[in-house]
Order: C-alpha cells, then structure tokens, then sequence
C-alpha cells in the first residue's frame, strides 16, 4: 500500500482547525469501538499471506469501519488508506492514513502501549497526526509546528528533549524480531551499541515518549504507512525528526529513524550504515 | 541479597488480613513518593559496580526510604529487603521484600509497566504479594489462595487462562538482553521459536498480565528476591505457577518461569534444558 505521491493540497488556517477536530471525532468513535475489548478474551485471528504470526481482532476491523463510515459521510471526496480495509482513492488530494490498533500484539496480551493512529495526508506529506491511548487516556496531537498531549487533566505542548551524545540516549524500538534481515539486525545492534539504554515494546508509544522528552531515538523497519505518517507530525511538532535509514526523506521503505535532538541524526547513519563497524 | 530459608511462621487469619492492608499502606506510601518523579526530568544514576547500565532515580531511594520508616514504626520485630537500601535482620522470622520502582528503565522512558513490589515472606515463601501501578491506579495482590485487582472502578478476582500447546502460547520477557550468556541466550530462543508470539518490555507488568490471562508464559533471568518475590503469589493466586528453569521450587539462581497453566511446565523446561534442540 502506497500513498500518492503529488503536490500538497493548500489548507487555510480554518480548514486545518476543522480536520484537526475531525481527527479528533475519529479518535472517539475508534477508542468507542476498541476499548471494551480490550482485556476481554477477544478471538485473535491470524492474517493470511505475511510472514510469522500476525494477529487481527475485531476490535481492529470494527474500528476502522466506524472511522472510514464517518469519513465517507462527511468528507466524502477524501481518500482513505488503511490497514485493515485497503485504500480507497481520494477526489480531493487529501487522504486520511488509519490503523486503528497499532500494536495489536500489545493490545491482546493486556499491555497498554498500543494506540490508534489517524494521520491527514495533503499528497506531499502528513499535516495532522493524531495517536490515541484511550486506556490511558493520552492522546497526542501533531500539527505543523506544535504537538499536544490531550488528557483529562489538561492540554501539554510538548517538547523533545536536546541530546548530542548518542551514548548518552535512550533507544526505543517495538522488538528485536521486526529486523528481518542478519544486515538490519547488525545495523541495528550497531546503534544499541553506541546508546546507553536500549528498550523494547512500546509500539507507537515510543514515538509518544520521545515526542514528551523521555527516549531520543526510535529505530525500525518493516512499517507500512499507516505505521508511521501519523507519528511524523507528532515528533516533527514537539521538534523531533524522522528520516529514513539514510537520513532522508522518502519514508517508503520501512526503515525509520526518529529523533528528538537531530544532532544526533549522523550518528545514528554512520551506524546503520555499518561505517561505525569497519 | 538471599531470604532467609527457615521455617514459615504460622498466620492467622486475622493478622494476615491486618497485614495485607498494610501492605496497601506500603503500597499508598510508595505512590505518592514515586509518581510525581514520573514523567519529570528526573536525574538518573547509574549504580556502580553492576554490569552494564544500571539506573536508579531519587523516586526509586525516596519511596523505598518511606517504606522501611512505616515498617519500622508499626512493626519493627520485622526484617526488610530493600533493592536500593539492603536487609535489616527479623526478629520474628516475617521479611518484607520490597522493590519501590521495578522497570527503572521503563520508569525513565516513560513507559507505565514499572511497578512497586511488596512481598510478605514468613521464612519459607511469600505469603502476600503486591505490585501496585500508581499512573494507571491498578493495584494486584496475591494472597494463598487468591488474587485480586484493585482500580479505581472495582475490585476483581483474576484467574490466568488455560493454555495447553506451547505452540498457542503469548510469551513475554523484559528484555532479550537480560539472557547473559549465549546458553541463555539459546534457552530462552528455544521457547519462543515454540510459542505463537514473543512480546518484550513489561517487567513485573508482564506477570500482572499472566495473572490476568491475557499472557500464558513469562521466563527471565538474573532476578533478584526483591524482582519476583511479590510476584509469586500474584500468579499462584491467580491459578498459575513459577519455578526456576528446571521446574523446582527452589528461586534462588535469578531464572524463572511463570505460567498461567502449569500443564505447560514439562514443555518450557525441555525448550530450557536443551532437550528440543538436541
């Protein structure tokens, strides 16, 4: 599944403010749907045709539906482009990314790091991104130039952390078993390595703490893009960066690096580049 | 650190009661020191002379400090074993085993998986077991015969779940670099090569899951008493076992298993002793 590729669709001030409400109306109705199976014993199906055990709930399937039917009723020249149901193309140039549990491994062992992330997508870049926790009730909200966490306690901006030395940073990635590859695997252990704390299982929600401060570096692969265009605005918004393994751009690939200091963005290439090995 | 191995000192059950609430006293104590460290830029140490990078936070000392001083106050005949300030001998053969912030790491990274550990040990095993998550106010306590989860909505009874192939088995683990050698290492490969999905990164969460029944197996390494003895009864309570890798009572070399259904012991002990690869 790709996105297109095009130029951005203009957004005056106003019309951004009322898709950024929007997301927030697609994050309700999702965490509406989601939430009471979560800790249930919900069946786990296993989705054909990918490699390893790759589970699906109905929890996932039901929550996108909710999103793509509001969508469809309100903004129905919008394209959609989700993890569960497929892309459907837009009229507009404006495509809303959706997975409604990223992190479903987390979510069916009880662990809540997983979230639903719904990203507006302008042909050339993600301009809203939103990552909803409704357990915790934290939800992260990324436009360009700011990021707020929402919870029942108040509004946060927030604030990636500075870090120039990669040895003084805390490493977050989902787990050691995304890196398919003995070269990725290599090239990631190469960036352990050089940090002074490396942690696994946190899914989206490691972009979250890094967004809040707390960890500098995300490394991954294997994303689709409903996995990360969300979490773009988020870290981009709280001052962050997001690159491929390269340093640039283009995110097609799977490969990601996000950081909140970007100091630190040659440091992290040299390594996965394996110019820290030889 | 090691308990002492002597006889149980026998309870009753009036003054079990009496000190399961005050366990939860323990526990409110240690949540109000910790949580507004939580999420702060708090400073990290690192504590000499372990390997690799060992942090600890002023939340970690100051809670467990307000600990002992209630213990000390209301039942001073009691001994104590800290994880940041040591043992105090018992003079009655009852041993609090207490660790304020277990998940440092995911403590600092802002992930909510730490949790404060309260073990009751009467000489021989522990006879109440809490571990209590002040941020999403959930609180488990495993008593013989019995664990609960305390929240803000409600007391619940947890039972683990039942799992009887290996192959059907979620498996959860810190992290992969807790496993020290390469027979570790290998061990602990063999498990999760025969489980249906390996999950990192929950610390003592990962056994309130297994409590739960949303997680069938945890296996680690390197614990310390302070790391499992509250946990013992949170997952025996529940229905589920914890044995050292060769399915014997005996905990004191760090390598544990817990299950939530102890059909499964034969099995994850053959994937540990080698005997599924050879």
């Amino acid at each position: 599944m790709k996105l297109p590729d095009s130029t951005a669709v203009p957004l005056d001030n106003a019309t951004l403010d009322r898709l950024i409400a929007f997301a927030g109306e697609l994050a309700d109705v999702a965490g509406s749907v989601i939430l009471p199976h979560f800790r249930s014993q919900v069946t786990v199906d296993h989705k054909p045709g990918r490699g390893g055990f790759d589970p699906v709930t109905v929890a996932d399937r039901a929550a996108e539906t909710a999103m793509r039917e509001l969508i469809t009723m309100r903004f129905p020249d919008h394209g959609i482009l989700g993890e569960e149901h497929g892309a459907r193309d837009s009229a507009s140039g404006l495509t809303w990314v959706l997975d409604p549990v990223d992190g479903t491994r987390a979510f069916i062992a009880g662990i809540p790091v997983w979230g639903t992330l719904i990203a507006l997508h302008n042909g050339e870049r993600s301009v809203i991104g939103v990552a909803d926790q409704p357990y915790l009730r934290e939800r992260y909200i990324g436009v360009p130039q700011q990021t707020i966490l929402q919870t029942p306690a108040g509004t946060h901006v927030l604030h990636t952390r500075p870090c120039v030395r990669l040895s003084d940073a805390t490493l977050m990635t989902t787990s050691p078993d995304i890196f398919r590859t003995v070269e990725e695997k290599d090239a990631f252990d190469a960036v352990s390595d050089a940090t002074r704390m490396t942690r696994y299982g946190a899914d989206c929600y490691a972009y979250c703490m890094l967004a809040s401060g707390f960890v500098d570096v995300v490394v991954e692969s294997g994303l689709q893009p409903y996995d990360i265009q969300a979490l773009v605005p988020i870290v981009e918004g709280a001052g962050g960066c997001v690159t491929n393994w390269r340093g640039g751009n283009s995110l097609h690939h799977g490969q990601v690096i996000a950081l909140g200091d970007s100091t630190l963005l040659e440091q992290v290439v040299a390594c996965l580049s394996g110019a820290s090995r030889s």
